[in-house]
């Protein structure tokens, strides 16, 4: 049996959610106040383990592709993320038992919750990503090699479509992407289905349980005047590389991707040095006075240094004190076949990964 | 009972659905080697009358979309067009009874027997456009206000999707295009299947067998060493506007299309003269001495003064000896509804639309 989820814990995964989101994923605000109030309606979510999915069960992948900033400025309708969903269903000609998040960073940890609001079945604590990654590709699933296909597209405006088979999930990145920058840079999606033993063999397990015990971290932390990035670390497994202001952004959505690069001037410990970070939707790699000290696949965190709460690509801004937090991928994602998708060279990167921790 | 078409039949269909292209629809050279190969194999084809379809007859709706100059370099699989067919059966859930194309200039003239080659269906003697036009919107279909999804699409790198809802006919152009871009500006589509109730009341009916008569028309008046480009100009109750050698193309494939201008110095009755064709790929505006004098949605057809062969925008080339030859658009194209789609206007010029012949 699930568990029900309460209203802390979508405040929680809210703060979680958005600092696994390594900066990426798009702010929750918006989809937590969205969630938030169908739950003052009297609607509870239901949050299963993994491991109780039947093998043959079906399960809805959902997420919403585009660039943040454009997310941070269009409220999202909780009922295109169902229609997506219903969409598959009509398409593999079956309803689905559950539904899970591709990415659980930012706000696409919001959108199971979204489409399990118009939809009766149950959310699973697991994602694709274990984090926000930009490209569609960079999945558990597709390191795992099952089929990328098919893929159900929805914008607000009523466009409305199906890509039913692709070569490649690069293929299907591709596709997806190009559709969702033509209708405006935000578009809900239902990814492959997935059955229930691709589920338990594949994704990233109880990730939404993970975020939400980092926001309880951090709102423990807070009421107890403790360091919230400090026990965030502690929590997560994680380490502090790096404190100071956030002293220039430079930022271009293009593509359907928000890149560019932010500035972090050191304070205290790290005074006289600089930390640049380049980012695509994420934070992809941190130099430290121009040495690599956290890449990609690796969760780069970037913390307001008082209150612990994530800043995002879309959100970092000229004088915020910032913390660099870094926390190792799952193991999957360091596998070689793991690189190949989300290693430097998959962002486009002449380097080898940096294991923050080593 | 329709007719079964022979090879003189594709032959002159090539021909006569190229000068009706108006530059565009891409040349029909190498899918018509396809079909004369298909056929030299035994298969026959089936070309009904639009009044022989029953009512509740289901009729597919085919063409390629893409750049005409990707076109020339690219040879098509007709079993991609065939597939664009099956995948919007097994969307719909239910075999088609016909297939017929969404234009009749040019290669797309062959799509229906590209499709039927592989499907035990007849292909109706009629079309949407009369001609070729750049944008998928620009039909009689539209202008009628049919229902503009859905419409599949097949790349031949595997890439399949079906759009199955936009808000207008104008948003399955944008959203059909951007896939088409994508994966290399050619694609196979099958737009929104119509009944036989709407092709008959909608569609430019016998605009295959008039391909075939201008076909035809070339053929004798060369075999009988008369002037083709008369020949056509009486058949079609069109106007040879002027005559030259083609001086200048500039053009560029952009957002899937081919745009550009050509220029052609009058000779003989237009010495000192200067003809200028804009095009996106089909000629819009024709210009001489700066003034228009035919415009969309009126055909603008150049053809090569000795052959009568069409010039496409995609093969005009300097030194070509060149006429001018321009025929009067259909009726409904002509109407305040119809102008809103394929006039000049609609094609970002601002003129009212020329009438070759006033």
């Amino acid at each position: 049996m699930g568990r029900a989820l309460t209203i802390t814990d979508v405040d929680d995964l809210a703060v979680g959610a958005w600092i696994i989101g390594t900066g990426g994923g798009g702010s929750p605000h918006l989809n937590h106040l969205n969630v938030r109030q169908v739950m003052s309606g009297g609607r509870t979510f239901e949050m299963i383990d993994p491991t109780e999915l039947e093998d043959d069960a079906r399960v809805a992948v959902v997420s919403t592709m585009g660039a943040p900033l454009v997310m941070q400025e269009r409220l999202q309708d909780s009922r295109d993320v169902a229609r997506a969903v219903e969409i598959m269903a009509d398409h593999i000609g079956a309803p689905f038992d559950a539904v899970m998040a591709t990415e659980i960073g930012g706000s696409n940890a919001f959108q199971p919750l979204m489409a399990a609001a118009h939809l009766d079945i149950p959310v699973v604590d697991a994602d694709a990503m274990g984090r926000a990654y930009p490209e569609a590709q960079m999945t558990s699933f597709a390191i795992a090699g099952l089929q990328p296909w098919p893929l159900s597209l929805v914008d607000p405006r009523g466009i409305e479509a199906v890509i039913s088979h692709v070569p490649t999930w690069k293929w299907m990145e591709r596709a997806s992407r190009v559709l969702t920058v033509e209708t405006g840079s935000m578009a809900a999606t239902c990814k492959a289905p997935r059955t229930g033993a691709e589920v338990k063999r594949w994704s990233v397990a109880n990730s939404m349980s993970l975020a939400i015990g980092l926001g309880a971290t951090v709102r423990r932390a807070r009421a107890e005047h403790a360091d919230p990035v400090e026990a965030v670390a502690d929590a997560a497994g994680g380490r502090r590389l790096f404190g100071g202001k956030v002293t220039d952004v430079e930022r271009r959505t293009t593509g359907g991707f928000l890149r560019g690069m932010a500035v972090v001037e050191g304070l205290d410990g790290w005074s006289g040095q600089r930390l640049e970070l380049d980012f695509q939707n994420e934070w992809l790699v941190a130099r430290l006075d121009g040495q690599p000290i956290a890449t990609v696949p690796h969760l780069i965190c970037l913390l307001d240094a008082e209150s612990g709460t994530a800043i995002g690509t879309e959100t970092a801004r000229y004088g915020q004190r910032a913390s660099l937090l870094a926390i190792p991928a799952p193991d999957l994602f360091r596998s070689e076949a793991g690189l190949r998708y989300v290693g430097p060279r998959a962002m486009g990167y002449d380097l080898d990964p940096v294991d923050p921790l080593s």
